[in-house]
């Protein structure tokens, strides 16, 4: 096995076995990215469910076509539409959470040692999941504005990459927002480098201030970007329900890579979200969902000024799910967890995220699963039990 | 994009306009592997999923372990062990249906250029998810007792094989069953030459004569198989719920192939079988199922006589949802398929079935999806209104 790919799963396991230890019930987690439960919409779901179950079990039941379920598809097209990204129903594509867009994206696009650019830090298990495919990274830093787009030309001058992976709006891990210069200037240049863009937009619609951005894949005709989206943020991650919106091309090439993955997503899931949207007020809900999390993300930063040692910063995201924390120079992230642990609070540090020369001194937290006095409480709590300060070694 | 790949990609669009054809509501297809709707448990399953949202909402909707639903994970090892493959609850990983598992053991174990040893012909779906790993196949002829295992034996001398793939029971797309000296033969190769056996096996349980067979993967312990089923063709295919079963270590590669492919099948679809096991007579429901497809596959040997043209054979499965045909020396299937249309009856032509030389006087026939009175009478149907055969050129 190539080493790429045994890395991946090294790196794979070990957060595997962090987020594990997080979950225990005495540990408040600000590990994983878990929307929170008292906000998932039960009543409908379940409405929904019953409703398709008796109208329409044959159809909800049976295997569907690998595209997804026709109504489904269209209703994306038409909010993708409203939000920016002009799209028919032919363009969409319903997915198992958008985790599996970018593994088709992988499939279909990847083959062993072709270059894929990605921020530094980026989200985890796009890593892992080009990784399988053996793509060789080429990273492009970020700052708070996103992937800085000079570095990204003169890579793409240099070099031939397959795809650009970008997280645009409220990036994981970071939190931070593509402005809307560079979102114009990289969909120009995915245009005039011919290379694919996939924009990966799990978190777009969970915005608490400021105006809203368009997708990139909105905003240039000619470049050929691959947008990706989710319900697991805005409904329920339990249905395994997302999508991908591109061309009618990339879409039929990602429709062969997904019948070989999995045949297609699921019919009753399809058809419950899709019934649900019948009657559901969705913008309502999403305007609740805000609400609620708006709170928690000012709960956090309100704390991180209590929480963490003098001379740590930290971004100030204007949604998502992250805030990503830069502690000061030698205090490394995975000692700190031990810590942290020892005050039953967990987080994921921030090293994994990075493709290649990691940054030690980072972790990532999460706001969006805890209730916002438990947040300032328990980190007030991991402070002041907190163990003297390691230094990295060297 | 490598050959094999894009050869996979090709046949796959050709297949799926095939399909989008058969599916039309004017035809009578034989096409597809579809279950009878009629025979799905509806209310069951209404009334499970109803439960489980009224009761733990939260888990049903929230992101799950990668492995699956633990009580799901111990049902199905305790329903293998009974069927012959000893297992626990931590040998068990919940996919996206079998055609998830098929997928991840190539994502986890295929590096570009292994070889794959494959029946000729095999599952069509499997040959198009090992492309996409730039598998090469090798194949092995198979008879009514399915794979030869002293032709297969004459291969491991000479090559190195990754992975045996094989549908021993009521295979995909011939319909016959690997012998049990067959299986014990090859279990024991398997373990002398350290080569890993995928049997592929979502039919087992529709066995609607003759004694059933233990799996491969419960034969010879020290032989490195992994075991896939499904609850597609027993319960609901729209559901998209398999499992994997295997030793420790192949289960933590495929749990890490599968995290980055979809992070985890659907929680709801997973908790809502679950708890319909606990009330639910599984095994009278089988014996239903059984006998409504045994009348089927009664009806479509008995009229297979009538329909094709003297000198054609064909296979006598005794469980599954497939008859394969072999027709006489020259007539193509394909050119058939054109007749056929005409009579508005649809079949899969065999050609694509085969990784390498085709036969192309071939193709499948599925009985499980219409009432056994259809079948023989547009199969009828056909026989009369069929243009005259064209053979085969040079």
């Amino acid at each position: 096995m190539q080493l790429a790919k045994r890395m991946a799963r090294v790196q794979a396991s070990a957060i595997r076995e962090i987020l594990k230890v997080a979950e225990r019930p005495d540990v408040l987690s600000f590990a994983g990215g878990l929307p929170a439960p008292e906000a998932f919409p039960v009543e409908a779901l379940a409405r929904a469910h019953a409703d398709v179950l008796s109208g329409d079990a044959a159809g909800a039941l049976q295997y569907g076509a690998t595209e997804g379920f026709g109504p489904l598809r269209a209703w994306v097209a038409e909010r993708m539409t409203r939000r920016g990204l002009p799209a028919a129903a032919e363009q969409v594509l319903i997915t198992a959470g958008s985790q599996q867009g970018i593994d088709l994206v992988g499939k279909a696009l990847i083959d062993p040692g072709d270059v894929v650019v990605v921020e530094a830090p980026s989200y985890l298990a796009a890593l892992q999941s080009f990784s399988t495919y053996e793509a060789r990274f080429e990273t492009v830093p970020s700052d708070d504005d996103g992937m800085q787009v000079d570095a990204l030309e003169r890579l793409l001058r240099r070099k031939r990459p397959k795809l650009i992976y970008l997280v645009p709006t409220f990036q994981n891990p970071r939190g931070t927002t593509l402005s809307l210069e560079r979102r114009v200037r990289i969909a120009r240049l995915a245009a005039r480098f011919g290379v694919t863009v996939l924009e990966d937009d799990p978190y777009g619609e969970l915005r608490y201030r400021g105006p809203a951005l368009p997708p990139v894949a909105g905003i240039e005709k000619e470049a050929p970007v691959i947008h990706l989206g989710s319900f697991s943020k805005t409904l329920a991650p339990g249905l395994r329900l997302g999508y991908a919106v591109a061309d009618a091309r990339a879409i039929r090439a990602l429709t062969i890579a997904k019948q070989a993955a999995d045949l297609h997503t699921g019919s009753l899931a399809q058809r419950a979200v899709a019934r649900m949207f019948e009657t559901f007020d969705y913008d309502a809900h999403l305007a609740r969902l805000r609400r609620l999390y708006g709170e928690r993300l000012d709960a956090m930063l309100a704390s991180l000024e209590r929480a963490f040692p003098e001379g740590t910063t930290w971004t100030r995201p204007e949604g998502g799910l992250f805030v990503w924390v830069q502690l000061p120079s030698g205090i490394d992230a995975l000692e700190l967890f031990g810590d942290a642990m020892l005050a039953r609070v967990a987080f994921v540090p921030g090293a994994p995220f990075y493709p290649a020369e990691p940054c030690l001194e980072t972790l990532r937290l999460n706001f969006s699963n805890r209730p916002p006095d438990a947040i300032a409480r328990r980190l007030r709590e991991a402070r002041a039990s907190r163990a003297p300060r390691r230094r990295i070694a060297g």
